[in-house]
């Protein structure tokens, strides 16, 4: 192998991880701390950024020492960091350079833009407000999968962004598997009579007082706050700036002191992914995690399989009732009623575990007919309600909780959704695998110890970064691939019933 | 004209502001919230971000288009936004020519380092732990030096990085003109005995009560929050990410309530300067302060001219009585006293308005020395020593106290410290020039209305962002071009008796 092409071709990557890294804080200022008139400026910034990274991946001396190295690293069965990096280099400069510089400028621009209409689209529930920003992006991003299409599944474009090796008609399968189970076992809750939440966990909940909560449950999971850090945002999401910077944020609802918990377990579970991975790949592509749905299974794994179990909430309820006393009357078991009810409703971040696949595929099936051109954009709201009634049985009263909900569509992750239900089906696989491997991991954490099922997780998961396929990580972690059956299973054992 | 030529150009120099903006906010994100461990890293994101900006103005497509609109734009004369446009293009990318783009990264990636072994090495007070990094730096900054070198001073290409228009000759030639006079008022200084504050604005001032102080200094000057914010950083400084996007920081002394607010002053002076610029500037190269040592004269001239001033305190007393009711048993007098006691201290940014000036002297002579090969990095804190006790008197007692107190050699920035004192000097020729001009400042500021002070620099300075050349500006608002004769006559009335 030729080390000088190695090394110009690390330095490249290198270089181009960096720019993705600076894009990714003007994001994480942009939520937390940019003042909003700062917003069209911003958008400017986030495009020169991209275009420059973009650039990278697309000059002719990068493909070039693709090419040169190919005769060394091409072999799928290696493993070496090297062949790895070989892999994602050879992967990402063949897609990028199918889209021109100008799209990708284009769209980084017009997604900063649409981003801040829309919060405040959302704020006032104007689709119109909203409507020629969604358009232009979507427009856009058809150009981009036209650009991609390989004459397979036009929506394998948008995939392959979030969820590389997975194809569209992969996800099809999963969900076609899920779906009628998924369908009966909502109409059954849905025609279940409501259970009230035990009056002891209503009522108002100091957010000083929740901040503490938040960090604390973020702690007993084992986020490493010397490097990282947890914040407010309008839209919880984590940021990885480097290996030893990775951010978190939640938000705080006064009339609920759960919400904000889920929001940091749920982040947290993403910040561990991002802290776990091997230092020998910081600063590099590798340097991230596998895909978009192996990201989202750890996120969902300790929000649900962990964060609503009967172990979690053994070693945390004492915590709970320390910051608010006044929730004292409610038992251990009051709160797992509390935390596991099962109802349709309109928001998909705020959905119980059961009702949350309704959500993605409801997006997934608006997406794929957007593609086509078989929906438009203006009549977006229309067919987002008639899912809503078709799947949840409710009409949003207003597009805020309707079709303006989500922040993805503005900032142009069509392709994104159905790495979330994904995720969820990975996430109930790698937790039976840990169990199985581990069976100390639910004593251990009733007594506030999460050490064990993290380190499995570091172990299978966090510490391979992208060096392998998402695929390979489920097939080793779990003994088979991702499957939807073991996800049906769990949601019919515990709603089902 | 051709106007497809100046679009491709304006675009270029667009994406290139762009990137420096992004840049401006990693280095905000740095400051301020960053993780100490993603320090690494985020050298490489600046680094790779500066090398992006660098490239496209080293692009021959960019010197192209600048030398292709010469013919029609390079009249000297011509006030047209275009032909600033040209103007600064073509000075930068003549000046960006000479440097590589691999010392422009290079240099980017060790002040991200040095800047953050600079502060463990404050904090310890361990040269020895600095000198391989100020080292590195040095000999990166040295090399561009002789790069931009045109035969003349070899300083020259230092002080042009911020004083764009201005040589070393004649920094040289107004300090020569101020230190006689300097050195006399400072030497009788020295020898007056020190007059004790007055013991209510001695004591504890609770950092809570002071915050509120700070936002309501930079309140009364006119300090736009709906376009800015105001946070705490270990080094206070000012950040402009966008027009819509004025960042300054603070920082809290809770044996002083006098440092908050004048280091609140000072930066919102400077924020002042890049939140007037005329919008039909924003998101160019010509969005930002003219030159250093008119954005310091910004700063400092309501620093000291208005913030030291009685008709400041008589309006702002009031407030600091509210914050801290023990401070009431002093007088106007007492605080007007208080902040304006010159005698020789350690610290270049906690010194008073006289001594100031030798700060800076002393390090413009050991920037040339290291420059020039006389003065080796090893032999600094022993020169830096020599000299504090030939201007001031004193010896610091340690390194933190002495020649590792400020960030500007390990952020790489030689050559700027000469445009701290240029400022000083602009300051008082502005501020005559002012009040000349609009007599009912003092006046109206005695009773919180700093709007006409405001609006006179706005009209006369902010507004051209860069439009206009520094001696253009200064010669148009006050009659005259740069001099240090009225701010040696400021400093001699107002400490020479």
């Amino acid at each position: 192998m030729n080390a000088a092409a190695l090394a110009a071709l690390r330095e490249r990557l290198e270089r181009f991880h960096a720019l993705s890294k600076a894009a990714e804080v003007l994001h994480w200022d942009m939520e937390t701390r940019m003042p909003r008139p700062g917003a069209a400026s911003r958008a400017l910034q986030c495009g020169a950024v991209a275009r420059a990274a973009h650039e990278i991946l697309c000059a002719p001396e990068t493909r070039g020492l693709v090419d040169e190295l190919g005769p060394a690293l091409s072999d799928p069965g290696d493993e070496s960091e090297p062949a790895a990096l070989w892999r994602w280099a050879e992967r990402e400069t063949a897609r990028r350079a199918r889209l021109p510089a100008a799209l990708v400028e284009e769209t980084s621009r017009a997604t900063a833009r649409a981003q801040d209409v829309w919060v405040e689209a959302r704020r006032r529930s104007d689709f119109a407000m909203f409507l020629p920003e969604l358009s232009c992006v979507l427009e856009l991003k058809r150009e981009a999968a036209r650009a991609l299409d390989d004459g397979g599944d036009p929506y394998d474009g948008w995939l392959a962004e979030f969820e590389p090796g997975m194809r569209a008609a992969d996800a099809d399968r999963l969900f076609a598997e899920l779906e009628p189970g998924l369908a009966e076992i909502t109409a059954r809750a849905i025609a279940r009579p409501r259970r009230e939440r035990h009056p002891a966990l209503t009522g108002f909940f100091a957010i000083e007082r929740q901040r503490g909560l938040g960090e604390a449950a973020a702690r007993l999971i084992g986020f490493d706050f010397s490097r990282g850090l947890l914040d407010e945002s309008a839209h919880p999401f984590t940021s990885a700036p480097a290996l030893g910077d990775v951010r978190i944020t939640t938000r705080y609802d006064e009339r609920d002191p759960f919400s904000n918990i889920f929001t940091v377990l749920h982040e947290a579970g993403h910040g561990l992914y991002e802290q776990g991975i091997d230092p020998a790949l910081a600063d590099g592509p590798l340097c991230a995690g596998g895909t978009m749905s192996l990201h989202e299974s750890q996120s969902r794994l300790w929000e649900n399989a962990i964060g609503r179990g009967r172990e979690f909430w053994t070693a945390f309820l004492p915590r709970l009732r320390e910051a608010f006393p006044s929730a004292a009357g409610a038992s251990l078991d009051d709160v797992l009623a509390a935390v596991n009810s099962a109802r349709p409703s309109l928001i998909r971040v705020e959905a119980d575990e059961l009702t949350y696949g309704q959500h993605v595929l409801l997006r997934y099936g608006l997406e794929r007919r957007l593609l086509s051109g078989d929906l438009r954009p203006a009549d977006l709201p229309e067919a987002w309600n008639a899912g809503m009634r078709e799947r949840l049985g409710l009409t949003p009263p207003d597009d805020a909780r309707g079709v303006l909900q989500d922040v993805h569509w503005s900032a142009g992750l069509f392709g994104y959704f159905p790495t979330y239900l994904i995720g969820n089906m990975i996430s109930i696989q790698l937790y039976a695998a840990a169990l199985k491997d581990r069976p100390e991991i639910p004593e251990r954490l009733s007594r506030g110890d999460a050490s064990p099922l993290r380190g499995w997780l570091r172990d299978k998961v966090h510490r391979h970064g992208r060096r392998l396929a998402a695929e390979q990580v489920v097939a080793r972690a779990c003994g088979g691939p991702i499957s939807s059956r073991p996800y049906l299973e769990y949601l019919r054992a515990k709603h089902g019933a």
